[in-house]
């Protein structure tokens, strides 16, 4: 097996998820046959850097993201660092030849996600967003028999994002200030559904909302507190009805993400809490939940190892391992099960929730207007 | 016991609810001891009257409203009579000294609304609206829950109903006739939550709406279609979110009609099929399905027979019965358990509904402006 | 419409069940049209049979129910007394010439029920013993698809009945008594199951169980108590497994009622607390949540009134109300839907709860053996 | 870190689990730090054993498993062979100072079961055998809640095992042979929740069962069918109830299993295909879906990596790593967070499952005598 050098900008949560994603995602039998090699991975504390490149298996660690760009036995640079290192280092890492998959949002603002888009396309190597739903079998189920006609004309997609950031002593994290975190609920949660709704619908064309924001620093320290709460009213270039909700202030839900999709002839339901389930609706039989682990679902042949298939729950680390499949086979020029986030998904949907905030100030349904 | 003397105005399913709904409401144990005497019933076709009196043991049956206004032994109006009969005969009725039991939508405009509830108000008799949504006993728990302070600040509600009006071959029914029926999903279907969301939160100040209509009529007989379904996000008087969403064109829902409360340390859900379940929300517990038929639940005491509460799953029609037992309440001079729709209820939701309507048109958010 | 006389023995809690459902089976719009007169209700306490004669508008009362037997214009005995008044009153008014409609269990052992349905049988009028569940829609949709053979070959019967008569206290109530209540568990919840089993699958042939008592009275007054719990495992006639579980102990639950059935082609599950759902299994399908409230579904032509069929739940009092109406078709000679309990049903599933106790004092799996 | 040697026997579907569950085990944050080293693979197929090795990154490949009992490098036996070479290999490793950890069923009779765990407990090494159902985080959150005495005495333990192994052609496979593999249904499924009643509960003391076998092999070559389905009623020796069932003839179930506990004071329910998921129902309260991924549940710090805890859903894979780092703690000296099943375990559950068998041939209760 052909082996292809890795190295990754953050070693918090999300980056370790891809860490363990990318060491196992050697082990499937699919095409290609690419065994990563965790090579490098940075992150601003040493210890950090060092105990997870320890854990993990990386050859080393660093403080310092130039030494991934600089290092020519890297081929794929992750960005899995905060938001406002999602721009700089992709585009050194682009031009320095290495194909660049960065996390989700891919800018706090629509120009800054624009003008990464365009650097990094401009270099000519692959790119990816990682929108990770994307890669759940149960939303490309979904996908499916959308495309396939199973539902009839969609009229309605629905989602909702609902958790809670609150505390018991009141004071409020850096997600809350405007300053440092950019958007509130409406970036960070509603992100992934605006673009659910491009990956299993169509684009968002008109969007309308009211925002909210009712939190309060006990501290005092952060003053400039973003949203709380976004619900949205949208509509989608096929004429179908949209909607967008999210909220960080739902006291009760440690993560209540729900996706719908209506059509004339059938309805999709999915859960995130149980990835494993599409509940189907047909006219006149009542919901169906499916389990989306069968050897003839998609993503059956990503799954690892093989023979899994048929009957075993995946869990959200499964489908990270999909998702580095998916880096992978793309990087090998390999034909795409389906169609992946690249940077210009991440450029369109910055440009959706700038619109979005708009309408909340605004009190209009404002179009959503995409440059090229 | 004392009997009280019904006169109902029309036979088709709703009257026929009504008609099973005030025949067992004399059977509770609670007070008041009324029982309700089945006078007369009118419906434009003859032998629909004759056969329900028959069937249902009315006194007597009747082609003309006029009939049950003028028959001294009646104390009670019940309209269930098509929305173009809602105004005429109730406000008849009350002049006549009758009490008022009317169904919802009370007018197809906010303006008739308006006029019908100040007509009837105005002859000192005892009137509801039959929004029958407030009967369940689930959403009275709910509500009492939500004015408890369970659930701490109520930051979102959310709703939606949607079911299929579509047919086979096309053909469309005096329902998408906006000249015949009015409205469409907004008024039909969305009437009812923008009516749970003022009887569990608070009032609705603020909306604004997408509103879509797909269907052509196959025959080309309707050609003036109102609305198939309508997304709206709307703002109630304590700073809550709201969405309503209503469509008629969901073709494989028989009736996925939601209802969901979230707040700062709680949040709700309700589903329309499964009445006798409340699932609620706790932090870091997870949701739990409580059912409702316990004795120490709100209308326990209406149920019926004494001894079915506890475990034992209430119907539709068992609803209706508690409706019933509460108008005979309310003429009786009794303190309500929960607060019931009146008619000025009927004309505030006709008046969000035209508010709605308005938004879809300008693509603005609008205020709603109430007339006292 | 012809009315129909009837007189019950009982005014507690199933009493009044039945009384509702006769007074509200008359509305049906199904053949044939009997209008039921609730003529005389007897109760061992004069107060409570007045109160319900008042409430549900019998047109008397009585201590004795030598009186109904005695009544000329009644046609229909209602008995809805204590186990131990099962027997006489229903023979007696049997050999008066009325009909028979008799609660479960229809004696304490198996001897008793034999005579009781000998001496009814030879009379020659109709009888039927109130076995409730096989007038819920969902398990006459189960039984139809099982005989259509729409799971294919039956393999299994699963069932179980769990709730709990546990008293904070610690005192028992006569129910725990041998001397006064006869069996515990296995009688009162198992007698539901296993005629249910013999409803859908086929006859019980051979069982083998074990039983459990743990309860003391607090106060030492209930010295012999019966069973709280049973787990039996059992055969069917055609070769399929079967399994019965009934516990009082179980402390959490209300009411747990479960009975599955799987074939080499298709499974279903009923949940008693989601009455107006059929769980249904098909492969490599997942679980449906069938609601049975369509009107091509068994009984919706009982439902009423008509056009309460296609969505709107039903309640457990909307069951007793079918089958009320069953009993008034039998009554009239019309042919039966599904076949319902006669008292020959009440007999044998009593030789088999008596099988059932005298494997669990063996040890050893025990032939059921009836008397013909 | 410290890095240990590890061996494979068997690349098939359960040995590549098992190298990909060895594989992500260093990962975790948790002492002990060790690094497991993919040393050698067998299997009797060379080419699979070669692919296994180089994609889940093994050192070297084998078509003998005595090449690992004589590799010096390797410090750990994993047995995921078939069940006929169960025994021999894991003393062989044992006798050479490997730890041994053996797939389940630990051998086809309790004899030899008894006779491997005797010989390798004579060694001193330690040893486990994979109840894998252990090792997942909603039953040890189960366990957990028992032993606080959460559910207060337990009277009832309760599970089923539902699958197809039919096939449109109606072929049998190796499996339906008992001279090929045994028992079948019984063992094979029934295994699994007969451990699971004494991880949970207590130990099986007496058992009584009914096993059927409908299965013919449509080519007439398995001729000695074995088992296709069991239903047990038993005893615990809490004196707690016990219900075992398990079939491979429920042709709609791709896999349906629950294990079930009912105590005085709370009951709890666990779905396989939900394995996030722990139902709990609290009396009077209704059943709480209880996500078990929460940081202060059993098994949180077990997770990978760190900070996945909390929202994240767990799937199959993920439980075979907590399974494994269990192994490597053991090896560690460490203290255990929950008992782990050890070859005694292995053997006592073919010894109750031998009992079962028994109890199905004679028709009686028997009560289960294990050896010491």
């Amino acid at each position: 097996m052909t082996s292809i050098g890795i190295g990754v900008l953050g070693a918090g949560f999300i980056g370790q998820m891809h860490s363990l994603a990318f060491r196992n995602a050697g082990v499937s039998a699919r095409m290609p046959r690419l065994r990563p090699r965790l090579k490098l991975i940075c992150d601003r504390t040493g210890f950090q850097a060092q105990d997870i490149a320890d854990r993990y298996g990386y050859e080393g660690s660093t403080l310092d993201w130039r030494d991934i760009v600089a290092d020519p036995d890297i081929a794929l640079f992750v960005n899995a660092g905060p938001n406002d290192l999602h721009g700089e280092p992709s585009i050194a890492a682009a031009q320095a030849g290495k194909h660049v998959f960065c996390e989700k949002p891919l800018a706090s603002t629509a120009d800054e996600a624009y003008a990464t888009w365009k650097a990094v396309e401009a270099t000519g190597v692959k790119h990816l967003c990682a929108f990770k739903y994307r890669s759940f079998p149960a939303l490309n189920l979904a996908r499916q028999m959308i495309r396939d006609g199973e539902l009839g004309e969609i009229r309605h997609f629905r989602s909702r994002f609902l958790l809670t950031m609150l505390t018991p002593d009141g004071n409020l994290s850096w997600r809350f200030s405007r300053s440092k975190a950019g958007h509130g609920a409406v970036g960070d949660l509603g992100s992934h559904h605006v673009d659910l709704a491009r990956f299993l619908v169509g684009e968002v064309t008109r969007v309308g909302a009211i925002i909210k924001s009712w939190s309060r620093d006990a501290r005092g320290e952060i003053t400039d507190v973003n949203d709380d709460a976004v619900v949205c009213a949208a509509e989608l270039d096929n004429g179908a009805t949209a909607s967008f909700e999210a909220s960080r202030v739902a006291g009760a839900h440690n993560l209540n993400g729900v996706v719908e999709v209506d059509g004339t002839r059938g309805s999709l339901s999915f859960h995130m809490e149980r990835l494993n389930e599409l509940v189907i609706y047909e006219p006149g039989r009542g919901p169906r939940v499916q389990m989306v682990t069968g050897a003839h679902h998609p993503y059956a042949d990503f799954w690892l190892p093989v023979g899994i298939q048929g009957q075993h729950p995946l869990g959200w680390s499964d489908c990270f391992a999909h998702q580095a499949r998916h880096m992978l086979a793309v990087v090998a020029g390999h034909e795409e099960v389906a169609p992946r986030a690249t940077l210009r998904d991440g450029y369109r949907v910055a440009e959706i929730i700038d619109t979005i905030v708009r309408s909340g100030e605004t009190g209009r349904f404002e179009p959503v207007i995409f440059r090229e």
